[in-house]
């Protein structure tokens, strides 16, 4: 029986941020990302995406790394499998091309941990829930959430057309305006850790 | 690494409910619980309570078991700790006390299962969060809710005053007017479980 895991978080001036060449979005709106959708369902069957919770902390508290673009949308470093693909080895690879130094020598080792959450998309829409509602036979998309475990020190590349925020689970709770269904309840997911918070 | 644990449910017309004497409320209003907590905290400090999520299913759904009071306010089974109390054995006698037959012979072997939340309340007042607010050193309460296991059959106990409901995920979720913010999120920290549904 499993009570309570302990997440080591080191804080944030810990790590050093570079940047990198810019990653475009493969789509320029919500209409035009489930049309492609629709079509790689057609040729590969149910999607399935794996994202990176990565921790951090300042003053104590947990903070955790988003991907912003533009200036209002945040998501979580991942991505789609490729059919067939492993989820750990698929989200390492999503790791090092969003977050990951050219150099392969600086890229992070990556520490895939537990998963926390599963959400599931019932058709071609943006509403997800974290069940496959019932009398959904064939949900078009599965999306993982892993704790991703940092060691003390790491190297990112952030695309230059993205920015790398750290974001305070007090500021994720309850925010689902600003972050979403998915983000902003990772708070609750989390609650079962017992954060060690190292002062470096 | 833990990408995903099992957990059966059997249906819910498995289960056999009785009836027992009421279990009374300590409090008959909000603030009378909140003056009965500051009193306890003086003597004993931090309240520590856990609650248990009992999961059956119908229509290959998973249900959640809560016992409601009145005709609106819902809750999970549980209860506070005694000072010093293991938590394990305190939600198994407060599972006892809530839902157990009084002939010993018939109350569950309680399966206490995984932490997969844990909220904090701060002050002496009604929120509480899914992580200790910064700045927070003295939290007035911590309340853990664990997964626990039930057997294909079990016998319970209702006390006379409360009854218990099988709600169904899909109604919890997205639901925080109804439920509150605990139990709504119940769903989004069950997603990471494979429910295997026993159909008996």
């Amino acid at each position: 029986m499993v009570t309570s895991a302990v997440v080591n978080t080191y804080p944030l001036s810990s790590y050093t941020f570079g940047t990198k060449e810019p990653k475009m979005e493969k789509d320029t709106s919500v209409a035009d990302r489930l049309a492609r959708m629709k079509i790689n369902y057609m040729k590969e069957g149910m999607r399935t995406s794996v994202e990176a919770i990565l921790l951090v902390q300042e003053h104590n508290h947990p903070h955790i790394l988003l991907l912003q673009i533009g200036n209002t949308f945040c998501k979580l470093p991942g991505g789609r499998l490729k059919p067939g693909e492993n989820e750990i080895e698929g989200l390492k690879r999503k790791l090092t091309s969003k977050l990951g130094a050219n150099s392969p020598a600086l890229v992070p080792d990556w520490q895939i941990g537990e998963c926390v959450a599963i959400w599931w998309r019932p058709n071609f829409e943006t509403i997800m829930y974290p069940y496959c509602p019932p009398h959904i036979t064939k949900p078009k998309e599965c999306k993982k959430l892993f704790l991703v475990h940092l060691s003390e020190r790491e190297y990112f590349a952030v695309p230059k057309n993205l920015k790398l925020l750290a974001v305070p689970l007090f500021e994720l709770y309850d925010n689902v305006q600003r972050y979403g269904p998915v983000i902003s309840t990772i708070p609750q997911q989390l609650s079962r850790f017992q954060f060690n918070m190292i002062s470096s």
